[in-house]
């Protein structure tokens, strides 16, 4: 079974580029040209997303080596909106591109079994096993603690998949919660950040990543520095890049010593910035 | 506007009977008369569950005044999944049930918008706003703080609809991260709470009780008797009663004396159990 991590680092030196395309469809946004063939309702809008994801993916698979859908935005167009993720999704791996489903799952042991089985994992009916986004990787929310993680583990571990745990997110009130001192001197994210590295442990591969990785927001440089030397085996999905104010210099800090240099000119390291 | 919380516990007193109903459907054991009648692929399976949930709520909605579905047990199904939560959650409202979707979402703002679109808002295409799910409350996860969770509050007012927030869920390992204890001496779980209390201030209705309110678990006694005490608007829903291993005196600590008289043979008070 081949490592999720090493799939996607792979795919990062092919096209020599760490970027993932965020793929989260703005209705409104979206060109006239696409929307007017379509009905005005959810089942037309879903079909202007599908068209206008195509038609991005299209123009970037040589050079981008993989996607984030934000399943939200689908989600807001009902079943239609669904379809146009699946959709998305499949489009994509048939590009050659690894998905990353940004889903920021987490619930008690039995359902995450059920959400893992949607994303990276597979529904059994009967005899047969059936894949649902069947994506190479999917974000994790680790509120509920080791037992709303391990089902995505081994779905990890029997199917080759991966999935990027919540760390520190890139958002302003992040710290409301995550940035908390405990009684013993250390930050919310940093015990966070020692469960995913223990999480990670069996599934590190040929590049010394492991595929149980972290999500570091692009918007606390100083975090992203302290993360990246306390988790030696984690891959790093940075969001908060350009949008939201983060940096070039601000995640250089992310990257490390693995591979080929890093420096601001030439993105050549391997972790993804969105 | 009606309060949304001012709304289930009408219903509750309406039902004398403060006990939701999950529909967290398990493929496989739904009765075979009802499975054998659709194929036996997804889209067989999604129709399965909804007929399966149809006769559930024809059963209970005149004794049960509301359900939960967990959407993870429906999307592990596809398209056919989620077509099957729309269809629950939509008859379940025909019969006269609160709706209390399952989802625990939590991202940065704009993404919390489009999860608080499906779920409790709105999704507006051209001029017209479309609902989605239309259900009266959601679960949402409060990892990323403030911010992600405004949008959902928004929509509730704007709506009249409701939360639940993950405060200390009932699983085995909550404690992890919940039960940290922070250099002043408080636990997550209760920084949480005071977040919530902050949060529902404005939606406090005609019984005292916020739309903005809590899960707390079944299966941690102690924390529902603290968390009752210091969250005195904030209505329960409490998970964890029976399978996972709560038992009524449990949860008898997670209610309080607003309304009628609370005691372990008559279920009479206004919060929920699972």
């Amino acid at each position: 079974m081949e490592n999720a991590i090493d799939k996607l680092i792979d795919k990062i030196k092919e096209k020599d580029n760490p970027t993932v395309i965020g793929l989260d469809p703005r209705y409104e946004i979206i060109p006239d040209c696409i929307k007017n063939k379509y009905s005005q309702d959810l089942e037309g809008a879903g079909k202007a997303i599908i068209e206008f994801n195509k038609a991005l993916i299209d123009a970037v698979y040589d050079i981008i080596p993989a996607i984030k859908p934000q399943i939200a935005f689908y989600e807001m167009f009902g079943i239609y909106g669904m379809k146009a993720f699946e959709e998305t999704c499949k489009y994509a791996k048939e590009k050659g591109m690894i998905v990353i489903a940004d889903m920021k799952r987490g619930d008690i042991g039995t359902t995450a079994k059920a959400y893992s089985n949607a994303s990276i994992g597979k529904t059994k009916i009967g005899e047969i096993n059936h894949s649902i986004y069947d994506v190479e990787f999917v974000t994790v929310n680790p509120y509920l603690g080791t037992d709303g993680v391990i089902p995505f583990i081994e779905d990890c571990k029997e199917y080759g998949k991966g999935i990027f745990v919540l760390v520190k997110t890139s958002n302003k009130s992040s710290g409301e919660l995550q940035d908390l001192v405990t009684e013993d001197g250390e930050k919310i994210y940093i015990k966070v950040a020692k469960l995913v590295n223990e999480w990670g442990k069996e599934l590190i591969g040929k590049y010394g990543y492991s595929s149980i990785s972290s999500v570091v927001g692009a918007t606390y440089p100083k975090q992203l520095e302290e993360l990246r030397k306390i988790m030696p085996h984690s891959y790093f999905l940075i969001p908060g890049y350009g949008a939201q104010g983060g940096k070039a210099e601000d995640i250089a800090l992310g990257f490390d010593d693995k591979g080929l240099r890093w420096n601001c000119k030439c993105v050549k390291k391997f972790n993804l910035c969105i």
